[in-house]
């Protein structure tokens, strides 16, 4: 157990919508849910401006730290679009025109006003790539080695991870069980490193909040191991209720 | 105007629950927000997991190449809140307890059951750190060097921002004017790049969307000059009008 291997995968969202605040990122939470059904893990999350040496930058060290990465933002047609062009540059390939891709942009756009120039930018790829099915819209995800490149838009994104489901090779599920409990945490704080002490391989993890004007948290347990969590749960219920709180199992 | 110091600022999000998928993370389009009042450009983001060497790498990458560093998450009263003791490490201080955080948690805690030790663990600080004052519950944030610590909850962090507002030096704040059009964005993509193009010192975003039943897109152009932006804005909406495109004002 203690060997199981651990899959890891890194996300790099590129775009300076995110870091000028104007819009509210989406992915992050999105490919997590998402990696945790894999049984992969997601380990680091970059958000960079769409400028080529901070893409590159984060790109390289990235990939090579992590079974997978995966990059949202930058693939459309406009001049801020330059995720291809950066990942080419960091892998040291030429960016070609895929041949599939042109073929499914051209049907797309046959009754949209054709295949402009502009357009046929989204089927560039770094020479050697295959495609990710968009089944939402005409430009392809792009896979080149252990890199994953998406769409921005959260539900085209969806679509491509939907495609994907299925065909990376991963470890078990993280799964995990959540028991809430109308106290300060900071009143639970030993009983909660003694519980995760106790049962190792999870991790526990605490979210207060201040809801109806009454202090509570949430607790979560955390592990590939089914049996474990259960096991991790029910002690921590009986050792609040044993010092007078009450727990709600589910969470609050 | 092209030697115009810009100022830069950097966010580690800290937290499993964010890598998790189990919370969607609000606070890097909050930061991002503020910090564009302030004058200060959001350079990078990183998410990290609640592990000292992760957090460790981040802040020492990070601090060095932005004018700030901002950190959210980890301050709280549990076992899995490593935040102070990775920051101090990062700077090869000692933690000690800070006697302004002591008398405040102790003041919070007098009618809620008084100031146990795990309480008394919010009090932690980097040694020579200073404190942000934290106006919603009782546990301050953190000032040391250029690097702000602050809280997960957004809450709890947006009173923290409030309570730094003015009082960071920065550049001109960098404004932003947006004009829709139901196009997609594939047909203008030219006209947008030449735009960006003429008018130096501008970036125009390009966001589109999909929305009942047609494409359209928002163009949004930035820069910390407003007379720039307007410009922009005007030439690109005549551009368009030109071409035959109905332009929204203010965007879709």
């Amino acid at each position: 157990m203690a060997d199981e291997r651990i899959w890891t995968a890194a996300l790099v969202v590129i775009g300076d919508e995110i870091l000028s605040g104007r819009t509210q990122d989406k992915n992050i939470a999105q490919l997590a849910a998402w990696l945790n059904v894999q049984g992969i893990r997601l380990a680091e999350v970059r958000v960079v401006p769409d400028r080529q040496d901070a893409i590159v930058e984060a790109v390289n060290v990235l990939r090579a730290r992590n079974d997978y990465l995966f990059t949202t933002g930058g693939i459309g047609p406009t001049h801020d679009d330059i995720t291809v062009d950066a990942i080419a540059a960091a892998l040291g390939l030429p960016v070609v025109h895929h041949p599939d891709a042109m073929a499914t942009l051209e049907a797309y756009y046959a009754s949209r006003g054709g295949l402009t120039e502009a357009r046929a930018r989204m089927a560039r790829v770094p020479d050697g790539a295959s495609l990710i099915p968009n089944r939402v819209s005409g430009a392809p995800g792009i896979r080149i080695g252990n890199i994953f490149v998406m769409a921005g838009v959260p539900h085209i994104t969806a679509g491509m991870l939907d495609a994907l489901t299925g065909t990376l090779e991963g470890g078990r599920p993280v799964v995990s069980g959540t028991i809430g409990c109308w106290v300060a945490e900071s009143e639970v704080a030993d009983l909660l490193r003694d519980a995760e002490r106790t049962h190792a391989g999870v991790a526990i993890g605490s979210y207060p909040f201040f809801r109806d004007g009454r202090t509570g948290a949430n607790f979560v347990v955390r592990s590939p191991d089914q049996a474990l969590v259960d096991r991790c749960l029910a002690d921590l219920t009986r050792d609040l209720e044993a010092d007078g709180r009450v727990v709600v199992a589910g969470g609050i």
